[in-house]
C-alpha cells in the first residue's frame, strides 16, 4: 500500500487516499477500460460492459435497480442534477424547497438563488424554507412536518448524515411526512454511503465514492422509479439523460471495487469505528473548554467533532499536522470564505477551535485505533501551547471603565501579564451605555476567537460582576458568544446591532 | 507501456489512453496528490501546490496566466461553463448567440433550448444565429459577419478545429469581426488542443486533456481578463468562482504532464501526422464510392474522415475491429440517438458508411505510420465484403410500374441477382405522380444506406432514364441523397413533403 504508511494518522478521510483495492483496480482500469463506451470497437465494447457491471454493483448495494443510478463528476455534480431535477419536475405542483438548516452548501446555495429569483418571478425559482436543527443537528419534525405540508412545496432535501457532525437525521419519520404531504424526497448520502446501511427512505438519493474509499471524482445519483424527475433545457445524451457526458470508466470501475471492499467488511468496520469514535468521544470531553458536538449516539460511526475555547481552528490544525495528525476543521479562519460551518452555526456551537475527524477504512489507515488512543494528549498539549501563545500576544479589547485586567482564561490561578498587556492599544469607545456602571469591552476589528477571549478574561477578573457588554463585529461572534454563555453557565442576555458598527451582545451572570 | 502493445491499431484517439508519463504521474499522485486542496495539513498544502503547479504549467503552455484558467470534470462541462458565464455576463448587452453549424452538440442544444425559451420570454433565454458551414466545413465569413454585427447578438462561439472532420475554422478573420461588433468570442479547442498551437484569437477558451493524452475527466476553461463573465444563481467557490468542487488533483497532475509531454514534441508530432493523414487521404480517396470529407490543407494534422456509399458505419467499424483497426464513426447506425453526424449533415456529406480517423500521438502508438500504410487494402476489402452483404440480402424498396433490377451499385458487370429480389416483399405505394411515366422507388421504412442503394440500383439499371423519385422516411437520406447525387454527378430536382408520410426526392440525370 504505497503512500499510505506516510499518512500514519490520517483523521480526514473526507476525502482520503483511495481504497488500496480501488487505487488497484483504477491503475488496471487504465489499461483496460479507458475506451469511450460509446464507441463499436472491442475496447470501447469492453469498456461498456466495465461501466454496467459497476453500476450493477453499486446500484445492487443501494437496493436499487441500475436504470436507477447514475454517475456524475462528484457528489456535489450529482446533487446539484437530483435537486434541479426533481423541483423542475415538479414545478407543476409547487415551487417551495424544503430544506434542513444543516445540508451541503449546494442545497442551500441553491435554493438561496431560486428564493432570490422568486422576488423578481423568475421561472424556476420559488422559496426556501430552511428548517432550524436542535444543538445535536437534527431537524425539528414539527417544523419539517409544516413545511413539507404548505401549499407550494415541490420537493424537500434531508441529508441521511451531516458530514462535519455525523449527527443522522430522523429519516424515516420525515420521509413519513414528505409522502404523507405528496412531497419527493432528496436524500444526501455523501456522507454515509458505505459505513452504515445505505438509504432506503428517500425517493432521490445522492452520495460520492469518496465516502466509501472511491474517487472523489465519481458522485451516484438514485432516481427511484416513479419519481418525477426532469432537467430543464436541452436533452443530455448520458446516463439515462442526467449527464452531459459519460463517466471515465476507469474511474467508475475503482468506485466500484471500493464498494465492493467496503461492503465485504461494513458490519465490523461499522462496529469499530463506532466504539474508537466513542471512546475518543468520552476523552476529548474530559477536556477542559472542549466541547464535543453533534449528536452522542444517532451519528455516523466515523465522525467526530470537536471545538475548543479561546484558540482559533487554523493554529489547532496547523499544530495537530506537525505532530502527524490530520484532520479537518470548519472554523471560519479555515475556510475560503471566513465564515464558519453553517452547520455549527445552525447547531449553535462554538465555531472557533473546531476539528473534525473522519476515520479512515482500517484497510486505509491500519494505525487508526492507535492514532485515536494519542490523539487527546497530543490535543491537549496542543490546545495548551495555542492559548499560550495567545495569552502572551495580548488582548484585544479595551475595556471602558476599568483596568484592563490580563491573565490566560483557562488558568484561573495566573497571574495578569503586564508585559503582554502593554502590547495591547487602548482605543476610544464611543459609548451608548444605558445603565450606570455597565462595563463594556470593544474587540471589534478582531477576529475569532479573540472576542471570547476578551469575554473570559473580563469575568476571570470580575468573578463578582452582574454583567458585561462585549462589541464584536467578527460574524463568527454570532455563533460564538452564545455558545460560550452555553459552555460556561452565563446568560446571553440582549444582542443588539449598532449604528456605528457591530454589534453589541449583552453577558450575564446568570 | 502496458496495455498500449494490445491496441496495435489504434486509430481513434479521441479518447485514448493516457499518454504512458501521464499514466505514470496519476499512479505517483495517487500517493502524493489524494488530499482536499482545501485542508490545512501538510499532505494537502502539497496538494494544493501541486494543483497550482499544473494550473501554471498549462496556462503558460496556452499562452494565458494561472488566474484565467480553471479546471472542471470533462471539456464539455468546461465548454457549458464558458458559455453560461459569458452569455449571463452579457446579458446587458444582448440575447442572441452566434454558433457556427458545426459546433459540438453543447452548443447547439444550449442554444436551442436557449432560443425555445426565448418564446415564452424566459429570462436568460435568446436566439440562436446558426452560420452555416461550406462542404469543407468551415464557417461561411459573411454570413458569420451579419450574424456577430446583429443587434442583439451577445456572444459568439467558433470552434478552433471540428473534431470529427478535422477542418480549421478561419479564426482569425471570425475573431476580428466579432470583435469589431463588440462581441465576445467563445473558442471550443477540444479537438486541436496538444496537436496545433493553441488558438490565441479568442475571449474563451474551452480544451480538454483528452486531445493531448490526458485524463477525459480534466477540462480547461480559460476566460481570458477584461472578459465580461458571470455563471447565474449561486456563488461557486471553486477554480476562480467557476466549478462547484476543486478538481481531484491526481487528474490534474496527469493532465499537466500529458500537457509537457506533447509540448516537447509538438513540431515533429504536428509534422509527422500531417504528413501520414496526407498520405492517407489520398489512398482513400482512390477507392471507389469513398469519399474523403473536411479541409484537405486547412484541418488538424490527425484526423481523417470518410464516408462510403452503400454500407453503414456500423458494419465498417465492426468489420475493421476484428482486424484489429479502432475506428469511430458518424453515422446514424453508430449513434444512440439514430441520427446521423449534425456535422457531416451541415457539410452536405454523406451520413452513412462514415469512418473517423483520430491519430494517437506517436508516444501511444509507436506503429501509428504502419497502421495508416495497411489500412487502406483493410478498408477496401471490408467495404467490398459489406456491399456484398447488402447485395445478397436485397433491396428494400418497391418499384412502381417498372420490373424492379438488381444487382450490386459498386459492381457495374454484374447481373441482377433475382433470389436476392425474392426477399423483398413488393408493399403498396400511394401515388401522386406529377408526371406520366415518372418511376418510383418506395424505400419508406428502411435505415440508411438501404435507400441509397435502392437508389444506386434503379439507376445501374435504368442509365438512359430521365429521373425517378424516391420515396424515404429515414431522416439520414436528407443529408444522404444530395451527397449520393453529388458524388454521382445527379441532381437532386425537388424535395418534398409528402402528406402520407416521408419525402419525396425527385432525382435527375443531369
Amino acid at each position: 500500500m504505497p503512500g499510505v504508511d506516510q499518512l500514519n494518522r490520517l483523521l480526514d478521510a473526507a476525502q482520503g487516499p483511495l481504497h488500496p483495492a480501488a487505487r488497484d483496480t483504477l491503475i488496471a482500469a487504465l489499461d483496460a477500460g479507458w475506451a469511450d463506451p460509446r464507441r463499436l470497437y472491442a475496447q470501447a465494447r469492453r469498456a461498456r460492459a466495465l461501466l454496467d457491471q459497476s453500476r450493477e454493483i453499486i446500484a445492487a448495494g443501494l437496493g436499487v435497480r441500475p436504470a436507477e443510478l447514475s454517475f456524475h463528476s462528484s457528489g456535489p455534480a450529482a446533487l446539484e442534477a437530483g435537486l434541479t431535477g426533481l423541483l423542475h419536475g415538479r414545478r407543476r405542483r409547487g415551487t417551495a424547497l424544503v430544506a434542513s438548516a444543516v445540508e451541503h452548501s449546494v442545497v442551500l446555495t441553491l435554493g438561496r438563488a431560486r428564493a432570490a429569483g422568486a422576488a423578481t418571478g423568475q421561472p424556476g425559482s420559488g422559496p426556501l424554507i430552511e428548517v432550524p436543527v436542535d444543538h445535536h443537528g437534527q431537524v425539528d419534525l414539527q417544523d419539517w412536518a409544516a413545511a413539507v405540508a404548505a401549499e407550494d412545496t415541490a420537493a424537500a432535501a434531508l441529508q441521511h448524515a451531516n458530514a462535519e457532525v455525523g449527527t443522522l437525521q430522523p429519516l424515516e419519520q420525515a420521509y413519513a411526512l414528505a409522502r404523507e404531504a405528496g412531497v419527493p424526497l432528496l436524500t444526501d448520502a455523501q456522507a454515509s454511503l458505505g459505513r452504515i446501511d445505505p438509504p432506503s427512505t428517500a425517493d432521490v438519493i445522492v452520495g460520492s465514492a469518496a465516502s466509501f474509499g472511491g474517487p472523489p471524482a465519481v458522485g451516484l445519483l438514485v432516481v427511484r422509479e416513479g419519481t418525477r424527475f426532469a432537467l430543464p433545457g436541452r436533452v443530455r445524451e448520458a446516463e439515462h439523460g442526467r449527464a452531459e457526458t459519460d463517466p471515465w470508466v476507469p474511474l467508475v470501475l475503482a468506485a466500484a471495487e471500493a464498494w465492493r471492499q467496503v461492503e465485504a467488511t461494513r458490519e465490523a468496520e461499522e462496529r469499530e469505528a463506532y466504539a474508537l469514535i466513542d471512546a475518543l468521544r468520552i476523552r476529548l470531553s474530559r477536556i477542559e473548554g472542549l466541547e464535543v458536538v453533534g449528536h452522542p449516539t444517532d451519528r455516523l460511526p466515523h465522525v467526530l467533532t470537536a471545538s475548543a475555547l479561546y484558540v482559533d481552528g487554523e493554529t489547532v490544525v496547523h499544530e495537530l499536522s506537525r505532530d502527524g495528525f490530520l484532520v479537518a476543521s470548519g472554523s471560519a479562519c479555515t475556510s475560503s470564505t471566513l465564515e464558519p460551518s453553517h452547520v455549527l452555526a445552525a447547531m449553535g456551537a462554538l465555531s472557533h477551535g473546531n476539528i473534525r475527524i473522519t476515520l479512515p477504512l482500517a484497510a486505509l489507515s491500519p494505525g487508526r485505533a492507535q492514532d485515536c488512543a494519542e490523539l487527546p494528549a497530543v490535543l491537549e498539549d496542543v490546545l495548551r501551547r495555542a492559548r499560550a501563545v495567545i495569552h502572551t500576544t495580548g488582548s484585544g479589547a479595551t475595556e471602558v471603565g476599568q483596568d484592563t485586567p490580563e491573565g490566560s482564561p483557562m488558568e484561573d490561578d495566573s497571574a495578569p501579564d503586564e508585559d503582554a498587556a502593554g502590547a495591547a492599544q487602548p482605543r476610544t469607545v464611543s459609548e451608548d451605555l444605558s445603565r450606570e456602571q455597565q462595563a463594556v469591552l470593544d474587540s471589534r476589528g478582531t477576529l475569532c476567537p479573540q472576542p471570547i477571549i476578551d469575554l473570559a478574561r473580563w469575568w476571570h477578573a470580575h468573578p463578582d460582576a452582574d454583567s458585561v457588554t462585549l462589541l464584536a463585529d467578527d460574524e463568527a461572534a454570532r455563533v460564538d458568544v452564545p455558545a460560550w454563555c452555553r459552555m460556561t453557565g452565563r446568560v446571553l442576555r440582549t444582542v443588539t446591532e449598532r449604528s456605528d458598527g457591530g454589534t453589541a451582545y449583552d453577558v450575564g451572570s446568570s
